[in-house]
């Protein structure tokens, strides 16, 4: 088996920083010492040596009006590894008719071409007796621990509390972890029915018919809904104090919720989408939509503190030219941005650099309390011998501007354009194989793997 | 025009304390001054001139399940006047097929027996265009400024998301206000279900099904919903931190919400549902149930520091016989208990004497604060010449042992059954006519008229 | 006894709002009706006749480094009365080596030129067994009950905790109430040296050395302080979110703590401070400095929800030659701005014409509140038959912008320059005097008399 | 060398649990593997092999009013061991009269009967100069990067907040982290001189004399001198919500605050010292004394919430006979109890077994969080190849009763009395050495060493 030795580096994890060569043999680490040798050595003199991203929270290919986000198994999770993600946790969701079992096929069959790991979510967008019998077996024939709700997109996903409670107690019997898009449904449908009647099609009233109250009155009453049927609770991207603060609370009761902030939401914020350009607003629509500064200092704390864990991109690439699908009518505008190329950069940039974050916090946040979460750990989001050689060997001195021009991502676009980021991959490692080396791609179409995950143990 | 005068007493109301004779000509207080003279004079020697207790909160004769509360207008206003309420608001509440306008019209009918004066809360029960009209005639030709909704009883009364959401709109735009059950209904529903199924058929199921998380799950619900749509909001039996928190929370962002705890979770706690005497307990169901201390020392903070404004009953008396319809299966116990003749002696024994609340604090919460809020002031809830005569003649040493057996009230218990208080009504006086001297009921059928509220102002 | 009548307007009380017209005999109130008749007719057509505003919180003539603050009781009283206010509450303050009771002969004699009445909190400034005797005399004799404690300024007026604690014990005893000027005086210090020490010496240095973190730290010891000796707390000049939230957590726990913004900290923010112009920054000095937006809507809110209850102004105007004693050091520029005028106008403008408090809420918290804490209500701080005819008939169209050039205080600037107003008093009546009369000026020197003020019952 | 193996465990570490052997060479653990052999092996089939406990908070052989806290270095270690724990943190403290330094070496002359392996921290009882100048030599050449300050002992320990202020910044310069006891040491004194002069001399009056509020306020008060001081903190003994409360709030707004819960307030509650037994109160007395169960409840959740991170003993035993030095006076009662060699299996009864920790998060708070926060890791509070062979292999089904009769500690109680705890150490090896076997102690008397603890690098 062919070996690889990474020289010179330092060991950044979760919960230790140390010196040590990492010795990687055909897909796994095998070895972390001093003076190792291989077949093919790395140098990540002047680097830290660290997990690979995880994403946890990523639409590749996702079915929308017809049409697909642009960035699929393929791009998507190039633009992952571009950026020093090795690992993508994506969403199979239910189209019109399907089962769930029929959903999961269709994510697999899409996923075949992924340059990089990945594994799944499983939505929950209606209430049966075929989807709780279903359930069982995605949990324990198809290696799927977590499904997720959307507590919004009234008429289309949206399940109502009562189906809601039913699955997070049918969650509970399983050993599996619900997962909410957490916002009042029926208020945003009132909302945007009367912006648009009153006329305000553009892309900001997407914001106004989404205030931070929305979000945080549905985390609150998800926690409780967890809660009463005894079961943890993950809220995909929290991104305002008002979430946050409904997930403090609960922590502070015993409860185990976690919360994903999303990079975007923590370097962008609401002006966005007071640009007179109409394809820059739009290109930014996303839910929950960015916030103030006030919003964004409570996240960043959220990290330091404990009360967040996870560190997502809710990756959901459209063109410009789908995202105009919406003019005229801000409701039509596809949801969703990237993400994924540059999360890890502007994390480091704006939480390491400005000493908001360790780097064994930026580690935690990005990989390794996503592969505990989800239970994939240590086999992912480790350096460990015996762990998946899931590696990022990260020059923290590197700088590049980020640009749509030099992007890996299929999309003609950019949210985070013209932003200057330092710290970036040297290379990139997903199970052994080197795929990025000095911003050049190696990766190959295909590599990427689906990674189970077994039920949690009642606790 | 026949003239009363009370002398000798301490004119105690929400604002202030100071000695003064009150006269009365016909029903309504026609000056307050010194070394007053009138037709018939009442001694208030040692007594507290206060304006009579309004009970924000009452189901007088509720139909239920084939049969009513078995306190109605006759009994209830006996039992108000009996402990110093003066007026009573209760909840006119469509059955099925019936409009609004016809629901009203039920309650008109019953309400001809009262004793004192009364006016109505309107409750929303479901949604559609005829409900949409009929509330603007409700608002502006019947008098009626304010609107229930219920968050819970699921299959009957319920509104979901949507319905309330739509009702406060429409309260914003006619200068109503709305008012909440807050509990999640779907959960309480499921519980219910899930305690019948494993056995769990007593009363105390009804307090398993109903915690605190649930109530505070819908009033934070509510409370957003308000926010949004614009408009104040009045959280009826607010008994527990978590509904007390998020009042608390939205108030400090400016918001106009109000919390109105019970006499019944003030001073009861959750120990009655484990009397193994089914009796005992099953008298004590109603929604939400008792608490714990922690829950009442938050209640009582709240008073003291304004966060909460108003003491309730909702009295809806149900005799043992009716309460057992439940036997065997909780969810069939009829909701409700007494406390309409025990508010005002109980408050002040516990609040009072403790030093909880001051005087002027009593009134607020007992009378004055309700007026307020529901835009009868100064008509009612005041010490004001030009104000109604309703007026309680407060002896505040003299006591009694709260017993059914001397009560009012039409049923055969009383959940205080045994508990002594201190401060007692010398005369209660409704629109001039004394209808208790020293513990003599000398009330009139059929002397309690209609309070008409004007719809409010936009702010 | 000359009589006059205020005809055809609105009165607006804490209370109340109704349509009356109130008639004065000599200094009193003594006939609230329709219809009244009088020597004199003060048309308020179109007006609010209002309880005249009592600032709880001014230093005319204060003592310091030689000079004195520049508004004395002349001139200050004038601007009080010139913007509607009729009542000051003036600090007496031991000078080294006086007793309590040579101080407040001190105040006494400066208080001859008084134009309108005033009252004194005493401050306590050491503690010894003279004091400890002295604040008996105080409460007993000279018809004061409220004690300052100021928590910084070290090594002039500061006392510790230990003297605190003593102290407030003393006002449990005595029926007073203490107050708190609430920043940490030993960190004050030491940040204001250390920033002299680096250069920092220009009036911004102000404002780093007293971060609101050093005010809430104060709030929540002085709290505790207050919880322990068993006494109620008055924070006087609440400015941030850090003090009001130490004061929210203790009302929840059923405490007696009151807060009072100033108008200021309402309407100017830090960004003061970083104008160019030394003079500018200087003459904005005080003691807490101004605050970011987050803290102003903190304020806000806590006036509309009644967790602070008073809107005072720490009146202490220095002329420019007076604060450029500091250049070079901002530690000597001379702490203190005015407002006396300016109080009732801006916080009409920008409270009750946003919104953000009813007219009844105005009343409350620039008048009623401050009479009812500070035991003197309803002999000031009401419209009633019996008061004091301390009055403004307040027109809420009336439009000025406000300036130096124009204003009653004797110093050269004002720190509102330029701020357009609306709302201003069309006439102030102090004890039934018109001091003001459509913007001219007929009040009286020595018109003003001290106001006693009896201790409180013990809770 | 000679080399033993573990062989048959789980290992069990604040990240993860697996399968593996243990093999250590010397006093370090060398590698960790499969079929791993030794010249020794220890059987852990059933058990898991956790690293051994840290207690960052003893005071072993404390003078005392010229007597001695009665278990010394010999003693104490003894009974960590025995328990599990392998390292102790204690804090050296100056004498009247001493340098920092000379404390130091009072303190080296003590630990050379230690069992296990050692730290101190070095408290700061005064500032000076000299105070100064030598905490520098405390950091750089001592190995020592901890202090604690003392806001509660008046008269003798205390430091007030200029001194503290002072030496947190001081700490910032050298990299080191300040501790607080944290207790409003004048309030204190005071309301003990209150109780013992109304003749409250008992244990009880030493709860009375320090309620939680006094304990919340300097918690509050440290943090933000911390804050000022740009420098983290670890508050020692976190007892209360009121503290905990605070902490939270601080970690909020991103500062780096530690809580320590101590295993006794965990488990035991204040009614211990509404004994009627002197004694048995006065064993109990110690400062902060044990709360209600609210506030454990508080501190349980903290543990599981990440907002608080070690749990500790402030073991400080005195006899029987010790104590009565207070009778008559419960402010001469030496405040301490022991607790060291209880702490590991109390914990996993109470939260491991109980659902409310996982076994990763009870190695977290028993062990590696104190290294991590401490600099010590992952030489210690680690399993890793290199770190040091301490050690616990933990049998979870082992269960005793805990009782004086059969402790290693030296007094003549032991103040869980009767407990049964499941969860007890079958080995336990300090560098290599097991000191333990099956209750069995064969530790060595000086085998313990000190333990160099580096600066922090500035963040
Ligand atoms: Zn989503
Ligand atoms: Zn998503
Ligand atoms: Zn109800
Ligand atoms: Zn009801
Ligand atoms: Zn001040
Ligand atoms: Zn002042
Ligand atoms: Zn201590
Ligand atoms: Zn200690």
């Amino acid at each position: 088996m062919p070996s690889t030795v990474i020289k010179n580096g330092t060991i950044v994890t979760a919960d230790l920083t140390y010196t040590a060569d990492v010795k990687i043999e055909g897909e796994t680490i095998t070895e972390i010492g001093t003076n190792l040798s291989g077949d093919t050595t790395l140098d990540a003199t002047g680097c830290y040596v660290m997990p690979g991203g995880i994403d946890p929270h990523t639409h590749l290919e996702m079915p929308f009006m017809g049409t697909y986000s642009t960035d699929d198994f393929h791009s998507g999770t190039q633009a992952a590894l571009a950026g020093g993600t090795t690992m993508v946790v994506d969403f199979a969701i239910q189209q019109p008719g399907q089962t769930l079992i029929e959903a999961l096929q269709m994510w697999d069959n899409k996923s075949g071409r992924a340059h990089c790991d990945f594994s799944f979510h499983m939505a929950i967008t209606g209430w049966d007796e075929q989807v709780f019998d279903d359930m069982k077996t995605v949990v324990q024939e198809k290696g799927i621990n977590s499904f997720k709700h959307f507590m919004a997109y009234k008429g289309a996903m949206m399940v109502d509390d009562d189906e809601m409670y039913a699955s997070f107690q049918r969650c509970a019997e399983l050993g599996a972890l619900p997962l909410v898009h957490a916002e009042n449904g029926d208020v945003v449908a009132q909302m945007q029915a009367k912006l648009m009647a009153e006329g305000n099609d553009g892309p900001e009233g997407h914001a106004y018919s989404r205030p931070p109250e929305v979000e945080g009155e549905a985390v609150n009453r998800a926690i409780m809904l967890a809660d009463m049927a005894g079961v943890p609770l993950y809220v995909v991207h929290t991104s305002c104090e008002q979430a946050h603060e409904a997930i403090r609370r609960a922590r502070q009761k015993g409860m185990r919720v976690y919360g994903e902030p999303l990079i975007q939401h923590l370097v962008l914020d609401e002006s966005e989408y007071f640009d007179k350009d109409w394809d820059h607003s739009a290109r930014r629509v996303m839910s929950p939509p960015f916030r103030n500064k006030q919003h964004q200092d409570s996240l960043w704390a959220g990290l330091a503190a404990g009360s967040l864990q996870c560190v997502a991109t809710d990756h959901c690439a459209f063109t410009t030219e789908q995202k105009r699908f919406g003019v005229g009518d801000f409701t039509k505008i596809p949801n969703g941005t990237g993400g994924l190329e540059d999360r890890l950069p502007l994390l480091w940039t704006h939480g390491v650099r400005t000493g908001r974050l360790t780097m064994n916090e930026f580690v935690a946040v990005t990989s390794t309390n996503s592969a505990k979460i989800l239970n994939m750990y240590p086999k992912k989001g480790a350096v460990l011998a015996g762990a998946d050689a899931d590696l990022v060997v990260w020059d923290p001195e590197a700088t590049k501007t980020i640009s749509a021009k030099t992007q890996q991502s299929a999309i003609d676009y950019n949210v985070f354009e013209g932003m200057e980021v330092t710290g970036l991959p040297r290379f990139t490692l997903t199970r052994g194989h080197v795929a990025v080396e000095e911003g050049t791609m190696k990766s190959r179409e295909g590599h990427g793997r689906f990674v189970k995950r077994e039920p949690f143990q009642s606790v």
